[in-house]
């Protein structure tokens, strides 16, 4: 379903991103010695000739999103030959050593980002046509005439992005690690801010509604182009799926349109990032045009609740995303993010004077919280257990949390009490990392929510990131659930929490 | 050494390429069994969804040179990630059983037409930057999303070429046979005319002398663009090497250039193709202009006469190309191209009423002519000895008739007892066959001349040829002197032999 209406009011908002011109930092070497990456600097590469089988390895300073440029000249003879050329992107060193025709997992090989390129023409000037998002790009000669060598004389990045570094709120804290913490957030939320905000720049490049509510969560605490949030929520409520679902996702190119994929609790969504927009905007308009859409999501949400008023088991359900823990159930968490979106849905209604739907979703509010805590909470367990065999999780209990199940010490003592559960289901995303220390907040618990932050950000700052990544298991950092760090995003939307929570609580 | 006035004519001369829109003839299946290749028809390209790992190959039906677009489209749900795609260009099916990757050849292998591409949007228009030279284009999806196939809706070659088909002069012939070793003759020179006349469309691209005599030559014959003779000419003369030596070959990007590559018979060549540019068009002012230049050659060329005035032999000549066969010694045939290039100056000052140059280049021919009759002679063996270990080759034989040190019936009965010869350096290009079959028609023998012609390049034409090949070796027909067919160049320019000998001579 389109509304075309809402379609233009979202590309009328929406704007090239600026572009900023980045040079080479330094040349550097990258080793692994015992599985440790080592880098050390390395003869500039503008002084280097190149022959068959050579390797150079550029450090741009931070992680990049952007366009290559390079120039290219030769030592000896006319060049007699195309040069090809092979380059490897990577925002994490760690992706230099795994070969990219060698993986084979899951993800789609296509979004690692290398290249084998064919130049004509020696002295010339590259333009690669494609984005990349890195730090370092290893350019590799696989073959070039013996007559010749090549000769790099300059390589530079043209970065883009729709965050503007002038506008970015100063964040005052002597807290040093604070400090580091929230600049990776705030370089991760720029380099996934470009015509919309996107995942992840180097994978999947796309707006899903799941990373959208914690990038405009950030941007309202930072950058503040509120007019990208408000683009995103017209293409979202303008592209929807049948019945007027709003998907999990949509697509710029090659014209916006809505992925077919469906989850329950990115579609409810909606109506949290519409009432986080406002509450941050003061948009009256915008909160009262969009409020059918909004509600539609509760409307359609409420088809998968059972007799007793309960988000139907995992199996019936269809795709909740929560987190990316394969084991997890679905159903509790279902039933808190139900919870966490009508509770948006009440104060949009209030503060739109709708009082008739004011009444029927807090009586609706009211029925699902009862059910949760009546049919889900288990007494001898002490916390919420979810579908058919009542599998404890932090994940339920961070959304019944959220969504005001159970609130101040009864939540506190609830988080605290399944994180010493070695039977729980834990987290695997800084995704649910970030719902998990929101927990602690709305549990009342600000010192303990920051303090996980800390531990958790804090130990990818210490492996050396320059963004936040995708995934972080603190007992594997550089685990990847789809058979290769070769396609892990290592700059991802949805952890740039530190530059939210820290402004605002610290 | 640069003479601007030269290279500018040259610039004026040289003009854009004539483009011609090419579809695929069919789909095809191609297979190897027991070393031959066969190519079936099969389902049309267009009616394919293709998924991971899946391939098809297109046929344009002759050989292009040319730009590929193609029009991709999916089936299924939208895409969410990039198509990673092999593509494979082949002027030969066989080409098509190499790996690309696992050439190890001294030829270097960016010269492969292959490309790995990112496809970033679908649907979309692909237009690939680099021009190739094919019949065959297998498309191969190394990677792309379970989520859509991929579907190749159109696929377009703009062909193009520096010879008009327009004025192409018909040839004439009962014989079938002959009329198609004309056509694959002609197409060859076609695609081997770009801006300049180059040696080959996939490898080297260039502009080489020892080439250029025979395309102009044929070019006389069939698409008479004498001004693609002329600017190449302008260019040799405007862009030579230290002491006005002509190079061996030239490149046109980024800026005009001489290669440093040096050629004993290849800079002597540059009189003949004077003289013979001047036969074909009466253009006596470009003949005057450049006599010079023709003359500096010769007396070149004379600074590697020994006292006995015989060319040096091979260790110290340096390189004089002849033929590819690497045991050959050039020694007495680099004295007949200096005999045929005298012959030719001899000429040319005729033509210009040089008196002075006339007497003295004829007094130095009859000098050169009888050293090479007293000391390359083998009265035993009757036949020229090249070298310190007295050599026979069938290439000293038909540069020394070329440069007639023999002539008539001795000439005749010499190709003959050196063709018996098993002793004797055989060939091994359609360049030095070319020579041979000349070698034979200056000997008076037209009838045996086309008999070894048709012999030579029907073998190709039997073997599905639809351009002339670079090498040939009716022994071994599929033979690589670079390690690999996957490097040969199936429409070489100095294999375009029939279209100039049977429309001159049949």
């Amino acid at each position: 379903m389109i509304n075309q209406v809402y379609v233009n009011k979202a590309l009328e908002l929406l704007k090239k991103p600026i572009e900023t011109r980045v040079e080479v930092t330094q040349t550097v070497e990258i080793e692994q010695i015992d599985g440790k990456v080592e880098i050390k600097p390395a003869a500039d590469y503008r002084s280097l000739n190149l022959k068959k089988g050579n390797k150079v390895c550029l450090d741009f300073g931070n992680h990049q999103v952007g366009y290559i440029n390079m120039k290219l000249g030769y030592k000896g003879s006319h060049p007699d030959a195309p040069v090809l050329l092979k380059l490897h992107f990577a925002e994490n060193p760690i992706e230099l050593f795994e070969d990219p025709e060698e993986y084979h997992g899951w993800v789609c090989s296509s979004w690692i980002e290398y290249e084998q390129i064919h130049v004509d023409v020696v002295p010339s000037e590259l333009k690669l046509p494609r984005r990349y998002a890195f730090r370092y790009l290893q350019i590799e000669v696989i073959d070039i005439s013996s007559k010749f060598d090549l000769c790099i004389e300059d390589v530079i990045c043209t970065a883009v992005s729709g965050a503007d570094d002038n506008k970015l709120i100063p964040f005052n804290t002597e807290n040093k690690q604070d400090k580091r913490l929230d600049e990776i957030a705030c370089r991760t939320l720029h380099n996934c801010m470009q015509v919309v905000f996107e995942d992840g720049p180097k994978r999947d490049r796309r707006l899903w509604i799941g990373d959208l509510r914690i990038q405009a969560l950030t941007n309202y605490m930072t950058y503040q182009n509120n007019d990208m949030v408000l683009a995103c929520i017209y293409l979202l409520a303008g592209l929807t799926q049948e019945d007027g679902r709003v998907g999990a996702c949509l697509f710029l190119n090659p014209e916006p349109e809505v992925d077919d994929t469906q989850m329950y609790d990115y579609s409810l969504f909606f109506v949290n990032i519409l009432w986080d927009y406002y509450e941050n905007t003061g948009d009256i308009e915008t909160l009262k045009e969009l409020w059918p859409t909004a509600l539609r999501q509760i409307e359609l949400a409420k088809e998968n609740l059972n007799r007793d008023m309960i988000v139907e088991d995992s199996e019936e359900l269809g795709w909740c995303f929560l987190d990316w823990n394969l084991n997890l159930n679905k159903q509790a968490g279902a039933q808190g993010v139900l919870l966490y979106a009508t509770s948006a849905a009440i104060k949009i209604s209030q503060a739109l004077d709708d009082v008739m739907n004011e009444e029927s979703l807090a009586a609706f509010y009211c029925e699902i919280r009862d059910a949760a805590n009546d049919k889900l909470w288990d007494k001898e367990l002490k916390c919420y257990v979810s579908g058919k065999n009542k599998q404890v999780s932090m994940a339920s209990q961070v959304w019944m949390i959220l969504g005001e199940a159970i609130t101040g010490e009864d939540a506190y003592k609830l988080l605290k009490r399944v994180k010493e559960n070695p039977q729980a289901q834990g987290m695997v995303t800084p995704y649910m990392y970030h719902n998990y220390v929101d927990a602690f907040i709305k549990a009342g618990s600000i010192g303990v929510a920051l303090e996980e932050l800390r531990e958790y950000w804090g130990a990818m700052a210490d492996l050396g990131a320059d963004t936040f990544w995708e995934l972080y298991n603190p007992a594997n950092p550089y685990e990847s659930p789809y058979g290769g760090t070769i396609v892990n995003s290592y700059c991802h939307a949805w952890s740039c929490a530190p530059a939210y929570f820290l402004r605002k609580y610290s």
